[in-house]
């Protein structure tokens, strides 16, 4: 069943990739790098309160490159298996062709003004909408002890990573 | 500017929760409760490598109740400060009546089946849409140290907690 529904964009995020492949994957794996969001003006008195928080979720809609038109496959190579061809349910990877394309990024909130948000940990194309903001609550968010983490426990991952550096036959840039 | 988009349902969340008020608010609040995602048919092939994680992000369609139709507020006070009143920005909330109503719940995974998940910690209603899983990396995830969590660091929160537990001028169950 596919529903229809509106989805207000309550903002765009700036950054400075304008190219899904050597965009860095994960926000965490980024944090030297600062991005803003513009937050449309008839959303602006949402984020009262949102400046006394370290972290937020950053909910996005990760429009679809045009020659990935169509519905994704279920199954994938996430960019970190790259290198071993492995293919995973889409359900077991953080990758952006998804079913519903909705990213979710860990910011660090560094600067919450009237208009904008600054923030450090980008891993999104400059204009991508944004469609909600959450703060991150440690009490809800961290799940106690060291929860087994599937493929990623066998990985290790390079901060500043991007799908370019992981690509197969492709040399680190 | 509001897009009009697909939205594929992936799933349904079962759980013994047919009334919002009377529904924990957060699965980390409330982990001695199970619930159970039937996957629909199309999607099952995302599952796989999933079994693999113990945690995953439950992204949901939070139905508007019919009588709360229409925009949500941009600035409402969130059911944990009930007895305060006091106001917050939407996107410094966890709230379901948000602009995008889309939940965000970080659930334990008992056993992922070839239809279905089962999960500890419920905080939505029996019927309610999914949209998106994602499993839970830690790397990804957990931010360091101890993030200043806004209005939520003045709050004791008790397990299993309610909106109707928490609503001005009514009696605790």
């Amino acid at each position: 069943m596919t529903a229809t529904v509106p989805l207000p964009v309550i903002g765009v995020v700036r950054t400075s990739h304008s190219e899904l492949e050597t965009t860095p994957i994960q926000a965490g794996l980024n944090r030297a790098e600062h991005g803003t969001i513009d937050i449309a003006a008839p959303y602006l008195a949402g984020l009262a309160g949102l400046e006394d928080f370290d972290y937020a979720w950053l909910l996005t809609w990760l429009h679809r490159p045009a020659d990935q038109a169509g519905a994704p496959p279920l199954q994938q190579v996430p960019f970190l298996l790259r290198s071993q061809q492995r293919l995973m349910g889409i359900f077991a990877t953080r990758g952006p062709r998804r079913v519903n394309p909705i990213g979710l990024s860990l910011i660090r909130l560094l600067r919450v003004t009237g208009q904008s948000v600054v923030f450090a940990g980008v891993d999104v194309i400059d204009g991508t909408p944004v469609i909600d903001l959450k703060p991150y609550v440690t009490r809800f968010d961290r799940p106690p002890g060291d929860p087994r983490c599937g493929w990623f426990d066998q990985l290790t991952i390079s901060e500043g990573t991007t799908p370019a550096r992981l690509a197969r036959d492709t040399p680190s840039a």
